[in-house]
């Protein structure tokens, strides 16, 4: 079979069809689809078990560093997002407002009952510092109580013009952590601690290269005095900002009273942070690791590991392929990898094996077995690699005497892992460009505005700027809107010194990322 | 130390002050706590670790009876709760309703945005039935595509008058189980089984003895043609109902559509099944084997099973009691109990030793360990069970040898998890009578009505009854109602004959649990 397994690719000619590719594979991997509620998704069984094992890893890694999770009300009350001024600027314009608590059945039609209005509205979270932050100011009394270290895993609500799966949804699933802290220097290694454990989260688990970095001022999180993130690049050049953490200074603590009573009982404020990642992530791995023939899955992540399907035909033979099968289930779960089993299924559905086959490639299931009447009757396994699942056009299939390949399974797996890293790896940083000096090149590289911004693969590119702020930063911003550019962030990684802005044309005091983005 | 950890105890004289201590029990285990959400909680670390165990283990039981989780949308369109009849006439008078997607500053004051009013409204899910039933419409054509195995861990919305911690709450969080099936046979099944799960999990993993049985007709989950039960007896006599598992027939699949093409190319429509279990189960713990020192957590849901505090004195000794403390830590880690690493804790916070060892009593952890610099000197353990805790007022400690200690611990935490499931089951089948056969003996046995339902300890009664539905049930039900009594469910277990019903006279047909519930 020559054909790829979606019928959208990447590329079409020299034509970017990434939009129509990516959907075509959230539909065709079975990972997700639109629900009747504007923006929100329903997220099927696949797609879920991939961020089950993104949580389970995450929140491993979270517990590691010493927080614990809790949890806190769904609502807000009003009046909380209305404490801290940049916050309710920054989020009041997209937020689900909760006015009623009853129905009442008027006139024959089903509708919120006026006598049930609130005396005060709730917002459903759209992030929760201020609910968490009321909470702080209950618990912090002395030193002694700090720091609090919590993380949450909570489903919150921004409304959406112009939704995508995973991507920008109405709902969506993350962590959000929040902690509190007695010295600034402190919430600033924290900040930065946490920032690093979304790059190793991405690098190591989700096999995405990624670049931390503090977001400009224009970017930062409402009532953040500074903001991280990690940038990844997609595979048609955009960047996805793929987790942030967020220094929030004192900012929250004085609009929400959370004093500590120092040594000397003097009482200070405390100083904040909160960083989250969500299930934009699980976009980011398909946008990162996908190919023409749909989802490849880095093996961590990977809901099953290893998938079986049967060619079973009716015929007396089927029971021998069976029991040649659910003894190999059994032995490859004796392995272990990434230090756990070895995730297995046996696909035993009443479907055609070759469909089944395919499904599972569209799935990106990492290791796909297929076992017919004469692979029992020899006691070989056949099998494809999903991440090097063609050469040329043509499938290719491996076979291995089964011992040998139960044996092999740990390795090809953590191969698989590091291979899906190197390629994306190469792909980032092949695709930085750090020869752009001025906004006519910047201009020139990623051609005029309109809306085929799609036209032609474009990665990133790397410059020195002045790190302005205010009213001049604004018109950067703005200028960079009609080529439809953002800032990205002043990667971590900075040289010892640098050139001239490439926009003001001042002495520069760092390089930004400059790229467009989901 | 002959005072008890808890200001308040379950009895006071003879009187019952179980109310007053389930409070006490909640705030001073740091489980959970009021928020400024009229209705909703916050849960506290140490509550929502033991819920994340829970959740952890019957997860596991979910996917193996061949479940998957998947996520659906938490706003469902008003016209969607409007479909099925009797599930809008039990949910519509409780439901969180938004109507607005905006906030705006309108003369000063932040307000929902009157040109961003929804034009149907979206209610915040109380249960998932009608959103999910609208996906099974979609992804279910064939015989093929049956069964559909779902589950969900979700928050849900119901708006409370009379809210208790974890009991009865505006928000809570649970798992939620939604099946589809070609047959009522495989559909009633499917039920049983769940029910089943429920009933394990209980009792296995809570330690909490329960009665699985069906609900009477004007207990049903609206839209139920089934609803079956666990309720387990609470130390103050009272029912929970712990878990439900419902049949649903074919209403929910007529309202909305779920149909399936069988062999013959005929259309039918699916039966399907819901079940759910939420942080309700958190308060069952509590009050299952809660004592007059706190909480007892059984081991399989504690957070941390051994908890170690060293004795420090700011003196040279000290660095030799953390390095014994550390080393037994990391020996623990090596055991293992009920198939999983045993889970330590050493509390190294800045308190006091004695405060902290309270602190673990009171949160109710298994075992507490005291190292001082004379068990590090003799290589001695020194710790209490939080099961046995007294002798008469007097603390109970043990000491052994450290390597007996950690070769030991898998086994007594084994023991105390069967200890308080037995503690349990022989208050609960002590406590249950079958010598009540008339209104009469009912009134006398529980009492008049009054405020005062607490003064005495009552169990429950089980008695023959002949299941009437309509409006004779309701009589029925009204009567008890002025007892303060509720018709629990029909245990799964009945005898081969019964007498007459206590209610009617009339010919038994089964018999019934009646009493006072949550």
């Amino acid at each position: 079979m020559s054909q790829r397994a979606l019928s959208v690719s990447r590329m079409t000619g020299n034509r970017s069809t990434f939009a129509d590719w990516y959907q075509a594979v959230v539909r065709e991997a079975d990972m997700a689809e639109p629900s009747p509620v504007r923006g929100a998704m329903v997220i099927k069984p696949w797609g879920y078990g991939v961020w089950e094992e993104m949580q389970r890893d995450l929140d491993r890694r979270i517990k590691e560093t010493g927080h614990q999770n809790a949890y806190f009300p769904l609502f807000i009350p009003l009046s909380f997002i209305a404490k801290e001024a940049e916050h309710v600027e920054g989020f009041a314009k997209e937020m689900a407002v909760v006015t009623h608590h009853r129905l009442k059945n008027i006139d024959g039609k089903l509708q919120p009952d006026p006598e049930a209005k609130l005396e005060e509205p709730y917002i459903v979270r759209p992030t929760s510092e201020t609910i968490i932050g009321d909470a702080f100011s209950r618990w912090i009394k002395s030193h002694r109580d700090l720091p609090v270290l919590l993380n949450q895993w909570a489903n919150v609500v921004r409304w959406e013009m112009r939704p995508r799966l995973f991507l920008r949804t109405t709902e969506f699933l993350w962590q959000e952590g929040h902690t509190a802290h007695a010295s600034q220097k402190e919430a600033v290694e924290e900040t930065m601690r946490m920032l690093d454990v979304y790059r190793a989260f991405a690098e190591d688990t989700l096999a995405m290269p990624v670049i931390p970095g503090e977001k400009p001022a224009n970017e930062r999180f409402p009532g953040a005095v500074a903001t991280y993130s990690i940038e990844a690049m997609m595979q048609d050049g955009k960047a996805l900002q793929a987790g942030t953490s967020h220094y929030l200074g004192t900012h929250f603590s004085e609009a929400q009273n959370i004093r500590f009573q120092d040594d000397a009982g003097e009482l200070s404020y405390c100083h904040t942070t909160s960083w989250g990642l969500s299930t934009r992530m699980v976009g980011g791995v398909i946008m990162s690791h996908g190919d023409d023939d749909g989802l490849r899955l880095p093996p961590a992540v990977a809901p099953r590991q290893v998938v079986i399907v049967p060619m079973l035909r009716d015929k007396p033979e089927d029971a021998q392929v069976l029991e040649f099968a659910e003894a190999l289930v059994t032995a490859l779960r004796g392995q272990r990898c990434f230090d756990e089993r070895v995730r297995v299924l046996l696909d035993t559905r009443a479907q055609k094996s070759a469909d089944k086959r395919w499904n599972w490639v569209r799935r990106g299931a990492p290791i796909i077995v297929e076992i017919g009447a004469r692979d029992a009757a020899s006691g070989t396994v056949t099998f494809m690699r999903r991440d090097v699942l063609r050469d040329g056009d043509k499938i290719r299939s491996h076979a291995l005497p089964r011992d040998e390949f139960v044996a092999k399974v740990p390795g090809i797996l953590a191969e698989m892992q590091k291979g899906l890293f190197e390629e994306a790896k190469k792909r980032t940083h092949a695709n930085i460009r750090t020869d752009i000096g001025s906004w006519d090149a910047l201009a020139e590289y990623f051609g005029a505005a309109g809306d085929d911004e799609n036209v032609e693969f474009k990665g990133w590119v790397r410059a020195p700027w002045s790190k302005p702020e205010g009213a001049e930063l604004e018109a950067i911003d703005a200028r960079l809107k009609t080529l439809k550019l953002t800032l990205r962030n002043a990667p971590a990684d900075q040289p010892k010194s640098v050139g001239p802005c490439l926009f003001t044309g001042k002495p520069g005091v760092e390089e930004v990322l400059i790229s467009r983005a989901y």
